[in-house]
């Protein structure tokens, strides 16, 4: 049994998480289940698709099983992707595309259409336990992906949308985005450190109409009392951060929020 | 070792759940173990028995071991009861009954009177740690249920309180109430499609003297912006939903709130 | 592999603990897994330790990973400790420290400094994913303590921070503080029922300017509705409770909070 790594946005009040689980369990037993995060906000793909492309790589070769899923039970389809090691299950809604991206694109892909393999259930809509845990399943035991469904051209599957940093043309500053603001509310942007190393070591960061000077940091522990830091984090990238506080909160940034980094005058 | 199932108001902020899962794990090894949920509200045995019963039929088969027990250290009884291909392990409150009568009802029961089979504690205080968990590990690797007690008929289980619907006798409305609200804000009634169907398409649904006019739809992606919607949810029941919100926020719905449907005027 | 216990304050919102986990099922396939929480309240290294202390005669044989870790990527020390039968792996700033003293003390520590046992990262803020977790899983899978780095004497390792009750000379009193509120909002104290078994069976408990008379009971179900109770806890602690509510929120007791206990005038 291959291991499953498990992301969706069900939360962890329900039995939604466990009776997928439960499915799992009786038709692949003993195959690891490794979850990712079940708190991804409700309906929000981006935050999801964000989640999986930080953890992709860390995750054992096998199955991720994705669910952030507002539109169960409508037209969207229901996806299997094949890309590196991983087989990617989940809605075909942009959810699974940047992970798929970074581990080099889709080999092959399909529409979860052959129902044989799904629950019979009473109502559609909870696709994790009648379609996507039993396809999930059924791939970790071993049945090959063309028996799920009717194939379709990865090049038609709906895209992600990761927003991109935009230098000025006279590189006199660059506009970015928070990305993520994560559980301490370190607010990671889509700029990473090389982007800003010419703008000198005192940097001014703009958002909402405030500014601060900044320096680009190494660790949390550096960041001075009362001071804002550019953090690089774990995956590479700058994170707004302030002394063992939420900068998110302190600073009034959330995922979404524009932000600009130039040299301090 | 039998897979082991497991449901608590334990919440997951303390070491509770962990603490039971060392305990599992060393009289156990090796036993599979599913989290159904762990964050039944404090004391809150109907949502315990309810989120139970929507679950059993989707868990492997062995132990449910489900610990809702503001009792714990009273005269309430510790019980252990063979349904199905199950073994239920809790308190004798009426958390286990409902998905006891729904897997065709106990076949035998026993109070877990046996103290060999208990960890020494400084306190009563912990029967998940000290009592549940030890006889679920040890029914999991197969000791019988015998052992762990005086043998209690089943009819005297306290029963489960699940509320049914009420239809007028002239069949000019239907009322029920609101069992369950989901992490999606989505309010489950005790009422199923099969009871509105003779109503028409358009129905009315009346709560805390405010009125509204629905359809059943069979998946959240067909309500329309402003529009309330009676969606015929995975367990074949109506929820009330609103499009891609809560409908318990928007609409002031809660467990237990009292609904009417009936035809549209 | 032997099992790996695993507490943190990275909260479950976040991929933080999937990738954890990710990368000790690459390292250490099948090694058995059991999560103590990963709710302690952001950078409370006090907190993380009295959660373990708690758990740790609990927990399998094998490897305890914990991390609560305000000074990642600075000087603190990455360590691993052998104490018991278990070997721990954290920070040292006193985190592992109670539990470590709970098993006898260590008997051998070792600063992580060899990072062939790391995995390269592009920034050091998520040392659990980089360090820790590499190395308990791999002494999980039985690598010598003595590979992971230098040896350090166990004296100078950071101590723990567990606050002691204090009798007054006449015994007339005994002042002592608030270690935790759980989930059910019950205060658990640093002071055991047989300190102040010489006081009678009426007390009062003093705290922030007010007093009621309590009793020391052994159930919560034996609190009457108004009452407070000192509940005997699963810990052998006294624990302040009310009648099925929080005790915490009723009474405005935190952790921390000072409190005297005393015989009731």
């Amino acid at each position: 049994m291959k291991p499953i790594s498990f992301l969706t946005d069900y939360g962890l009040a329900d039995e939604f998480v466990g009776v997928c689980k439960g499915v799992l369990h009786q038709l692949a037993p003993g195959a690891p289940i490794v979850d990712i995060t079940h708190l991804i906000a409700p309906h929000d793909v981006r935050a999801g698709s964000l989640a999986l492309v930080r953890s992709v790589q860390y995750l054992p070769d096998g199955i991720v099983l994705a669910i952030v899923d507002p539109g169960v039970g409508t037209a969207r389809k229901a996806i299997a992707v094949e890309a590196g090691a991983m087989i990617f299950v989940g809605p075909d809604n942009g959810l699974l595309a940047p992970a798929v991206a970074m581990l080099g694109g889709a080999r092959s892909a399909v529409a979860l259409t052959n129902d044989e393999f799904h629950l019979a259930a009473p109502g559609a809509t909870f696709a994790g336990r009648d379609i996507f845990a039993p396809v999930a399943a059924r791939l970790s035991s071993g049945t090959p992906l063309v028996e799920f469904g009717d194939a379709i051209d990865p090049v038609t599957l709906t895209p992600g949308i990761v927003p991109l940093s935009r230098i000025e043309d006279d590189y006199s500053a660059i506009h970015g985005e928070a990305l993520w603001v994560d559980h301490f509310g370190n607010v990671q942007l889509n700029i990473g450190p090389e982007e800003v190393s010419g703008f000198g070591e005192i940097l001014s960061l703009t958002w909402g109409g405030k500014t601060r000077t900044v320096r680009v940091l190494t660790a949390y522990g550096e960041i001075k009392g009362g001071e804002v830091g550019l953090v690089i984090d774990s995956y590479g990238l700058l994170s707004v951060c302030v002394d063992r506080s939420s900068a998110s909160r302190e600073l009034g940034l959330g995922a979404g929020s524009a932000v600009t980094i130039a040299p301090a005058l």
